[in-house]
């Protein structure tokens, strides 16, 4: 008979035992632990790393897909990682609307039974509660006999739209809960908030663990429509926001089932996924959603540790491409109900736009690909330590670099700054081209020294060795020509809906850019390469999580959640896969 | 490092690698496979009785807490055994109402998507659904993109209160099937109808499998009081119920998926036991149930294998002790709108009796004991092979046993007949004493030498040893007061029930027998020992299992549902433990 080891896996003590020599990832498959491996064992990707403990206590890094098992093992799996901000650390104002988050509680006593008395508990609860409410669900059922008998039948119903979804022992109407989460491709974001004063108490975020399935949204669907690709996603993102909020609930020193209500924004596919609804027909043409109005649903449906029966509500799609985050911009932007001419936009993989013409709105998403996020350009990075985000050029280029590290590469707002300021001292010619150095007479010897050439093209040199890794940091030929794509989808879908609404871009009275990437443009820049159409900076703003701040609003208020299935259902939505308007706009804008 | 072995539990194939010698019990435990080992492992109740497979293909028994693992193994748990009728073997009458569910299946062309008509799937379900419904649950959204695009669009909604349940591809419009559940005490019994005609397919019955845990209401409470009693008796309750379901699904031929509505009758223990709601405050006074009012949740909230979101409706219960089950037998009956007076009677471990007069209604429930059931009797047994269950003397004893066995005991309705017989031929005295051999010269010599005594006191002998396994079948004097207190009490209840009325026996039109005991009781003994007051032979009719036979009826028909809930409220409660009363009737009532 083989030899057999044992193996458990952290942080939830799963056993399993299998035969000696096969890897930790294969025995992880054995065991139903979840462990990317989406280089498929090659050692590559590095996704598997984890930690084997050691017999005095403590551990060593190893990947999972490389490392056999010949002796009982313990293996920790790492956890998400999760930042935090309390109240205190956010800067968020607080939103000017009444709370008014649908769920309510009651104080009330419940008589005593006695043999004079022999109504059953359920029956003296909604006497008690009268009015407020006709019926009880199965978790409020399940726990009202204790509850009612802990305190002289003191107890506080969560009552909503007349159901009472839970009962907690004793006066607990000081307390009432509910989370936002906002469901991005890249980051999911969960806030805790407080439902009678709708403030905002605790935000979290965490990577999407989505990601290890594809980057894009394109790639998400893909995975969905293998066998079991849908349940894993979902699971995955599920998983993720449990996580955020058992971390919320065990900072701010609350329960997880104190939760009673939950909104979630987040673009079509997103959504999708969060259903486990089949995003199959997103992929292709004519790009139809399973659902687009509004879903609500109850925590337990889900598996989301909250309350079994609180209130999930997740925000309507527009389209395919323009989603409930999308409605959560125009919700906490407030365009749809402002007199006025407004351009949202959130730019990411996708470029979801909406222009709102006092309160007429209509929508087109372009297909922006994924440079603005650093993907698909040589030296291209997120914004994180070590990437370039500003650029400057005079006499020779400035960088700014985020943190006190070498430059490791760019991310999207420095190749933004980059591109414009090399369009602007004429290192980039007006169709896209880089200058050569016979060309470059114009310009100063230290940016003459930059350019060069290599098999693959033309480059501009950003950093040289000394300031980076020991290899200079460039931007190539074919970087540039990926930034024009990008701009010029966005350009094009922006030009398409302004005619469509018979304006044109002196008409805008505000330019509101949503998003991570939105917070860290250089309007100048972004002028500067022409993604936008040539308006005053000051008509340009930074909104921030828009989406996320949306989803909040809605978590307080039913009336907000009312309006946004009217908003849905009010944009006007083009789809421009079709349009040759469109194309001519396209490639009218690639150049600077 | 200790030896270890993997063992495999069938049905369900849930392996485990244990160290070696400890017991195929403890393996189970680890493996958190279910078997009953209720003598702790001392081999003592045969409970654990499980199937080890040999190598060569077959299998021999084993008592699981007695069976330490020396090797890998493979061993069985038996299943529940389940009795199988099909429509053809049941006599029973078709209801005469019209079939009216709730839920309803509708057959639509969805209309084809294109980039004309982007709406998504839910939207044009909706739409072609117009005013039928206005929502759409989760697990349809789940299975629509599937469904609508295998036929063109043409798809069945099933739908339930304008909220679409499920979705079936094709026209599925010919079948829609629900399950009538009865679960008893010691016997669990579904059936699976048509609700388009309203007639009953097939049924299928099995011992409850909680039955473990303690054979009446008491002991289960009392377990469920324990840490995990209460999950451990829902879960097996569950379990039994998907069971029948499966066979009954598997039977016909169809899906238990396609299964769209559920009713459920029991006691009240037996109710909270299915939804898992705390039964503590039924076991002691003021004996409160969690919930009385009828119960509708979905399917999987309760884990039932069917439709996930088919609703699942539990009757309401009049009291503590007379639940679900007598509103199930007041609806088949149908007394609570006859004109007359009727008396119904559901005996088995509990009396529960319900007095209708003109359409008013009293009931009230009365301890028996489980002397009907033949526990409690030195020889007594249910109703199985080799039980006597007719006496009738004369100059002899003359028997009738169940099967062509030797006699191996009595059960209730044998019981009664012997004491009833007993009590008219002059052994057992107007108080309840046997008769002495002294005493015993009106009977004939047959007779005189059927009794008898020993150290425990007189009793009577049915069957000599040569009739019987080898060891004489006898009636003890305990036995006879075991039966006394269960007359007593069903006497005296139906006394108080009738004085409260204002009415006496002679009012009443019918007695109506419910439950398996009461179809099998001999009326003129029931009346022989004074368990009925002294009424026509003609006025007394067995009903059957009246209480399922309401399940089935409240299935097929939302009006009868409606009705059920207003009979419950309309019902008096009687709680005799208080009352002086019944102490005095019953008392009364312990003489033949």
């Amino acid at each position: 008979m083989m030899e057999k080891y044992k193996v458990i896996f952290l942080p939830d003590k799963t056993e399993v035992t299998v035969d000696a020599g096969i890897s930790i990832l294969q025995a992880a498959g054995e065991a139903g632990v979840e462990l990317d491996g989406p280089c498929g064992g090659k050692g590559t990707c590095g996704k598997c790393r984890v930690r084997v403990m050691q017999e005095n206590g403590g551990f060593e890094w190893a990947l999972a897909c490389r490392t056999q098992i010949e002796r009982d093992m313990t293996v920790e799996i790492p956890q998400l990682e999760v930042s935090l901000h309390r109240k205190n650390d956010l800067t968020l104002s607080s939103f000017n609307i009444r709370p008014d988050a649908g769920v309510t509680k009651k104080v009330i006593t419940v008589s005593v039974p006695s043999l004079e008395n022999q109504h059953p508990d359920a029956g003296r609860l909604l006497d008690a509660l009268g009015a407020d409410a006709s019926k009880i669900k199965l978790e409020a059922l399940r726990s009202l006999p204790k509850a009612v008998r802990k305190k002289k039948g003191l107890v506080t119903a969560v009552v909503s739209d007349q159901e009472v979804l839970a009962v907690e022992p004793e006066d607990t109407t000081d307390k009432l809960y509910g989370v936002a989460v906002d469901i991005g491709t890249t980051t999911v974001v969960a806030a805790l908030m407080n439902l009678l004063d709708g403030e905002t108490m605790a935000i979290a975020s965490a990577s999407n663990p989505q990601s290890t399935f594809g980057a894009d949204v394109i790639a998400r669907i893909e995975h969905a429509m293998q066998s079991t690709g849908l349940d894993q996603l979902n699971r995955r993102v599920i998983q993720a926001i449990n996580r955020l909020i058992g971390k919320l609930a065990k900072d701010m020193e609350i329960s997880p089932k104190e939760i009673y209500q939950m909104t979630v924004v987040g673009n079509t596919t997103m959504s999708h996924l969060f259903l486990k609804t089949d995003p199959t027909y997103l992929a292709s043409s004519p790009f139809i959603p399973v659902v687009s109005a509004p879903v609500q649903v109850e925590a337990k449906e889900l598996g989301i540790a909250i309350s079994p029966h609180a209130p999930v509500w997740v925000a309507p799609n527009i389209a395919g491409y323009v989603g409930g985050d999308t409605v959560g911009v125009i919700m906490s932007t407030e365009v749809y109900r402002r007199q006025g001419t407004f351009l949202a936009i959130d730019i990411g993989t996708n470029g979801e736009i909406v222009l709102a013409h006092h309160g007429q709105m209509i929508s087109c998403s372009t297909a922006a690909g994924p440079a603005f996020e650093g993907a698909q350009i040589k030296f291209g990075m997120r914004a994180a330590n070590g990437a370039i985000e500003r650029v400057v050029i005079n006499d020779d280029v400035e960088l700014k670099v985020i943190g006190h590290t070498p430059v490791r590469g760019i991310c999207g707002s420095g190749l933004m700054d980059a591109v414009a300021e090399m369009v602007r001292v004429g290192i980039i010619q007006p169709h896209g081209r880089l200058v050569s150095r016979e060309e470059a007479g114009h310009l100063s010897l230290n940016l003459q020294e930059r350019l060069g050439s290599d098999e693959a093209g033309m480059y501009f040199v950003l950093a040289f060795p000394q300031e980076a890794q020991g290899e200079a940091v460039v931007l190539t030929q074919k970087d540039i020509r990926e930034l024009q794509l990008a701009k010029a989808a966005i350009r094009a879908g922006i030009q398409v809906l302004l005619e469509q609404a018979g304006l044109n871009y002196e008409d805008i009275d505000e330019v509101l850019l949503a998003g991570a990437f939105g917070s860290y443009i250089n309007k100048f820049s972004a002028l500067g390469i022409g993604l936008l159409p040539p308006i005053s900076p000051d008509k340009i703003v930074s909104v921030g999580n828009a989406a996320g701040a949306g989803a909040r609003k809605a978590l307080i208020s039913q009336e907000i959640r009312k309006e946004a299935e009217t908003i849905a259902r009010k944009v006007t939505h083009l789809e421009l896969s079709c349009r040759l308007d469109f194309q001519d706009r396209f490639v009218n804008s690639l150049g600077f």
